[in-house]
């Protein structure tokens, strides 16, 4: 009899990293990771149509989480305003579980070339949802892929930051996603 | 006997986007490119590892030569105007062939998420050679990626302008790519 398990897709995504650590990516099998959760091959497919998914999970939910927060910043934000919101909005749903995972789970994906461009498409995802939720502020589209990719980048400069710091709470992801944005505009504003 | 074939590389994209129009990519197989190339099989295979590598033909061309321009810009040069130099550079490569395929392939591409995918990691894989180049003369990492994906950005928009206009010298190719770029300096230079 099976019963229903809470957090079943959390407990997947720790058990597939710690075997992709253990064993390696390619020689994990689906079967393995769901023994290691405890849940049916059948609850696996429920959350993820594959094992290279797995990894770009949280992909759909970061993308809408980005979106709702440029859609509902405030009018007068200008367009790096807007994307500031949205990082706050992502950052506040990633925690100690994303923060102890980060690190090993980017080790896993450099391991793989498979996994590497599952990772690219992941954040060009991102920039797409973020620069769609600006146009549809009516910022004009070259301004907008523009404030998106800084977006992008500055998103994965703060994980990267937050990765290798003690404090897993998301507060301090969006304080150092922000910074990095900081960063990016003063960049941006004096490129030559 | 099998004889050298001059321009068969260019022979077997032309085949292939012809191909993939009229019949679907799915649908056409490497021997049927090779045979409308009028070229076997195995030189197919020396231009190309496979079917999907095909559409991202000049990556690794464009990437060389981005580098280089950008490399070989005046030291005097900001990260944008030696990102102008690679575009500049690479440009020069792409000529009526380029401008009379691009609409065809980027229509091929727009129906399959394989391709999508493939094409999605070519930009990518552009942004990085720029970023590289511009690392490597001193700009700072936050700095370089954002003036490598704003070049990618501006050789985008300048290919899609260009293709769709009469004129397809390379000259006319370097012309819009640049106004793409001058146009995203100002709107960066204004992001809030």
């Amino acid at each position: 009899m099976t019963r229903w398990e809470p957090n079943a897709r959390e407990r997947l995504l720790i058990a597939a990293v710690d075997l992709f650590s253990e064993q390696g990516y390619d020689e994990t099998t689906v079967a393995q990771i769901a023994d290691r959760a405890g849940v049916t091959k059948s609850t696996f497919f429920r959350h993820f149509p594959d094992k290279r998914e797995l990894l770009a999970a949280g992909q759909a939910t970061l993308s809408r989480l980005l979106a709702e927060g440029i859609a509902t910043a405030p009018a007068e934000l200008g367009p790096l305003g807007a994307v500031a919101a949205g990082l706050h909005r992502a950052s506040e749903t990633l925690g100690p579980v994303n923060h102890e995972l980060g690190p090993r789970l980017q080790a896993v994906i450099a391991s793989s070339v498979e996994l590497q461009e599952r990772s690219i498409l992941k954040s060009v995802g991102l920039a797409s949802a973020m620069a769609e939720a600006l146009q549809a502020r009516g910022v004009p589209d070259a301004t907008a892929r523009l404030a998106a990719e800084m977006g992008v980048l500055a998103f994965h400069q703060g994980y990267s930051a937050w990765s290798s710091r003690p404090d897993g709470g998301s507060g301090e992801l969006a304080r150092l996603s922000l910074a990095a944005l900081d960063e990016l505009r003063t960049a941006a504003a004096s490129l030559e």
